[in-house]
């Protein structure tokens, strides 16, 4: 029987306790969790291989994200190994002013507490937020999707014995075994221990944690990615970008979802960017000008615009301007990365200032956000909201602040 | 009829066009909002005169709150001179990094886009919250009480007026004039519009808004707070900050709500302090020592020690030891401010270290924890929560940041 609020009140403690560990104790443990997890690799592959018997080989790119191998376990490895050499976001006293009163008044960075983490069938996921959550200081409850429970429960197993080898509690991790709706509604309602939720995954999993969760959510991110080809972009160039962009990887959310081509260069750049992304077998949906200009372009409908395809399709249109584009991009744009391709210093710094997404670039592939690309390090997800962290989240937003203050008898007036 | 999606649509278009506004623009319209406000003073209180002829009298506090003055209306407009002259938050860049592939990366302050205010019966809200958000860049959706309902609609158009004759849109700030439950509701949801929701008010209001909103909150609020008598501390301070902590504002956050003394120091201060709060008209609610030591307390019970009195009540208790005070804090703070007095080096740091509050004291009354006596200007709410802002939120809190990234052409590998 689950008793979440047992495991709400220990994660809790746990923060507590993980929350005053030193950053050379926790990169210990970082380390000798990497070795744990390649040292026990066999069985981490037999509880998979278990799971993949009873997943559904018909969902390939499913079977594809579920499976581990030993170059992913080793890959997951070096993900500990690599979080241990970060910096350690907490501890840091950000200023100390003296008030006029003489109270001494600062901001500390410390751990947030408690992360819960609510992901789909990839067991990658289970390691590395771990890594991050303990890095930081915190204590963390992980819920990973039900087809990758053996694989998850092993991966932890191994993480809960290196804690205890080091002599710290096995709790500073837990995993939710139970793997019902109603476990998952439970975690999303434990405000009085849990301090931040974040869902990692697609955006079903997304919607349903926004809409049921009294905790404090971390939206992480839907990506309808726009490249805006002003009319002076030198053409060579974004015809580079635009095919990186698009088909560089074309399942993730930073990949370019919508061109806008500016009239000025569309009767020159469309059929050449046209005929580029369909021989790279993007299937391409324009408005009247595109299917005009590339007779094999499919009409794109009123459903093209605010859609993520995640995969070889492109919806093209031709903006009238500069300010058609941005207007276009404000009310289909899902906040995560947009682009600009243009020689004009003036709309350079008018699309940085007036387009509203986690990442506004300049003349480059909207691929580029990530923790890694952005000089973060490792990253825990990409927010899509404004609230706290904005964009790609390094371990700095696994952690908040505290003020404190040091005084010698101050009263309020 | 109440059209939400209008009022949001609205909402997000104007915060593109006042996030656009520099500071000087917006200093000028807050100037003139000022002094528009003391200039139409007489039509202000005639509407709150209706309101108030309307609310019920035996309600003594909610009457209190409900009224406006000319000396009132003079503080709300000296607030927004006061926010006229802090620094503009939005427009910094943090950072701008070049990384190896040439690539320009920098993360730039901005505003938070649309930030919607649901408050209680207190018209100085309006004018504060207007202020606030317009100062940093956002537009404003402001939903105020049912019973001040006649003086916010004054107040906001003196507002509007203001911006138009400025020649700006009147509707950068929008007040819900629809004060129906269901208007609330709808308004928690606008998550397309809404980037942030934040409610001002006591713990019923904050209740309903967590539990409701899709859209993310800020959780202002509760105080619980805790002041702890180490066995070194000085006990003529300690006093001191006692009563200054419990009685020069009895009905707000950051008063103290109750003290635990170290078992080392009880037989000489408790009699002394509890005699000390009785004359200040406190009511002493102990445990089993306390009521030993001073026969005029009453008993406290379980329900006591997270409950805040917000009133001339406190709740004493006998710590055997920093531990066990630190142990009972963690129960049942709230998160809000706990101070420890001290002589002890090494128990002040603990303490800094081991509570896990917005504000950590060491020999200072918990009272301080406000924007301005922290030095951060004018406050929008004093944050328990740990997401994105904790503690006094000032006009950094009404902002997010983007990341702009300056390219000349890079793809990703």
């Amino acid at each position: 029987m689950l008793d979440l609020e047992l495991i709400g009140r220990t994660a809790k403690e746990m923060a507590a306790y993980t929350g005053r560990l030193g950053s050379s104790e926790k990169d210990a443990v970082l380390a000798a969790c990497a070795d744990a997890l390649e040292a026990r690799c066999e069985e981490i592959l037999a509880a998979n291989a278990l799971d993949l018997a009873a997943a559904d080989p018909a969902k390939a790119a499913f079977h594809d994200r579920l499976t581990l191998t030993q170059p992913r376990v080793a890959a997951m490895a070096q993900g500990l190994r690599k979080v241990a050499r970060l910096d350690d976001p907490a501890g840091e006293t950000l200023y100390m002013r003296t008030m006029p009163n003489g109270l001494q008044v600062g901001e500390r960075r410390v751990p947030l507490g408690v992360v819960a983490i609510i992901y789909e069938a990839r067991p990658n996921v289970t390691a590395d937020s771990f890594g991050l959550c303990f890095k930081a200081g915190n204590s963390s409850i992980l819920r990973g999707g039900s087809e990758a429970l053996r694989s998850n429960t092993a991966i932890v197993a191994v993480l809960q014995d290196v804690l205890e080898q080091y002599g710290h509690p096995r709790e500073a991790v837990q995993l939710i075994t139970d793997t019902s709706r109603e476990a998952a509604r439970g975690l999303m309602t434990l405000r009085r221990y849990v301090d931040v939720l974040i869902p990692r995954g697609g955006a079903d999993l997304i919607n349903t944690v926004v809409a049921n969760s009294t905790v404090p959510v971390i939206e992480t991110g839907v990506g309808n990615c726009h490249i805006f080809v002003d009319e002076s972009a030198d053409l060579e160039t974004a015809a580079q970008i635009i095919i990186n962009a698009k088909t560089q990887r074309p399942s993730v959310c930073n990949a370019c979802e919508k061109l806008l081509i500016h009239r000025g260069v569309a009767a020159e750049f469309l059929p050449r960017i046209c005929a580029a992304l369909a021989e790279k077998g993007v299937e391409v949906r324009g408005d009247a000008s595109v299917c005009e200009a590339f007779p094999a372009a499919a009409a794109a409908t009123q459903d093209d615009w605010p859609r993520e395809y995640l995969g070889l399709v492109i919806g093209i249109k031709v903006a009238e301007s500069f300010d058609d584009a941005v207007q276009h991009i404000r009310a289909y744009s899902s906040g995560h990365s947009e682009a600009i391709l243009t020689r004009d210093y003036a709309l350079a710094h008018r699309f940085t200032a007036e387009v509203d997404a986690a990442a506004v670039y300049v003349n480059a592939s909207t691929r580029f956000t990530d923790g890694e690309e952005f000089g973060l390090g490792a990253e825990i997800g990409i927010s899509t909201q404004k609230l706290h962290a904005r964009g790609p989240m390094g371990l700095k937003a696994l952690t908040t602040t505290k003020f404190v203050i040091f005084g010698n008898g101050q009263c309020r007036l």
